[in-house]
């Protein structure tokens, strides 16, 4: 089969996406959704997500009635995930027949220091509120929002990494993070078989996150491969990892619960 | 090289260690250190880690001048890390020249739902707290409480699971903690080449643990395979497991960060 010309009507849901990768996937989004659909647009910044509306309000989608909305707001804290969905069923018609949910929002950690310095508790913790439940129970918080029934497909992707299967020197946290979303994430399409479900590891990136792995990693070897890829523009841009992700989307052929790489697609 | 006849002259700091599997390694590495070692147990329950004390202050190696200290305390709590430590230290003394440090203590989290269920992220915070941090953090202080030098060998044992490796559908907290726990200690041992470092699957033991599988799992599925390996006598005493692990311990050739799977020893 071909791939579909395009996402249908659809919701789609984006944390991070004020910026770097998950503004690059709110742009593609909208190219290819159909006219009728509605993005939700979540960041903690207000300013930068607001520009981010207005570029798609002011788009050939947006002119042709596409609804942006958006929640300024921490994914980490309970209240925002609240906001998110009560935003998604304010947008949400019947006429929709897909929605896609963006698990992008994330931190890198301290990667400052190797895990023997992880000693305080309060620190791990945060980490893994905001990297880990936080896309939980956004996620759970969605599906029971809008549950399944014949004509609307749903999709998860949780933007993922080299990291959930490889280990770093002084990415602990990250690591340690982005390896208990893949596992989550399986367990999730095991339970639930009409559910799309997607790992995808986005490479790496030239974004902020790149600009803090350069310059603060602990581990001179790890630090250096990645002044190395920067120097050498071995670096993919958000728009070309976007693409991909784009890809997978319209074939739709991939087995849900796994892990897809970038350079693989 | 053939396998040591004992593993030497030890501090061994085992959460955990009150029952099932945590109570099977004390008292194996009870018999296995040498005249002149410390054993600190840590685990919630007072009153049957005490019980434990008395059997191992009573056995031979007791007899012989074994130290067993307690620390009754939730390694969820930052104070109980603190406690544990300060324990330790008072029972090390510079003959020593190992450290074992079992990361055994963790929760089942809630099995009676599915991924979608878990909407409240301070439900979510807690599991990760007690199951992933806590043992981060431990690890993390012990380590630095103890640092590398010539004449001591330091030894980090995860207690780890098949569920790090595979997705079992309602195990979804259980399977994200694990999985998480696996790549974090996987990261320590990339960052620490001096340090043993063992992500060990116990395999399914008969322990309460297993109890509340076959009571209170929510997929039909899952919970009828934990009833028939329990009806057909298929799970394993934490006896037998325990010896798996000192086999591991005493041949000391596992690569420092892999997964071993008690089948395959």
């Amino acid at each position: 089969m071909p791939p579909a010309a395009d996402l249908g009507r659809a919701l789609c849901v984006i944390t991070g996406a004020s910026r770097g990768f998950g503004r690059a996937v709110a742009l593609d989004l909208c190219r290819l959704v159909q006219p009728g659909s509605a993005l939700v647009l979540v960041a903690r910044s207000g300013a930068d997500l607001r520009a981010v509306q207005a570029e798609l309000t002011e788009s050939e989608a947006g002119r042709a009635g596409l609804k942006v909305e958006v929640v300024a707001a921490d994914v980490g804290k309970l209240e925002s995930l609240e906001n998110i969905v009560r935003t998604s069923r304010d947008v949400f018609n019947d006429e929709m027949e897909k929605i896609i949910l963006i698990n992008n929002a994330a931190s890198l950690g301290d990667v400052s220091k190797y895990v023997k310095g992880f000693t305080d508790m309060a620190e791990v913790d945060a980490y893994l509120s905001l990297n880990v439940s936080s896309a939980m129970c956004l996620t759970a918080r969605l599906l029971q929002a809008f549950p399944a029934h014949a004509g609307l497909r749903r999709c998860v992707i949780n933007v993922s990494s080299l990291c959930a299967l490889q280990p770093f020197r002084s990415w602990g946290l990250y690591c340690t993070g982005k390896a208990a979303r893949d596992m989550m994430f399986k367990v999730l399409a095991e339970e639930e078989p009409e559910l799309r479900v997607l790992s995808y590891s986005p490479g790496p990136l030239d974004t902020q996150m790149q600009v803090e792995a350069r310059t603060k990693t602990a581990d001179p070897s790890i630090k250096k491969t990645f002044s190395n890829m920067f120097a050498q523009g071995q670096l993919l841009t958000c728009e070309a990892s976007s693409a991909k992700l784009m890809k997978l989307l319209l074939e739709d052929k991939f087995t849900s619960g796994e892990h897809v790489d970038v350079f693989d697609v």
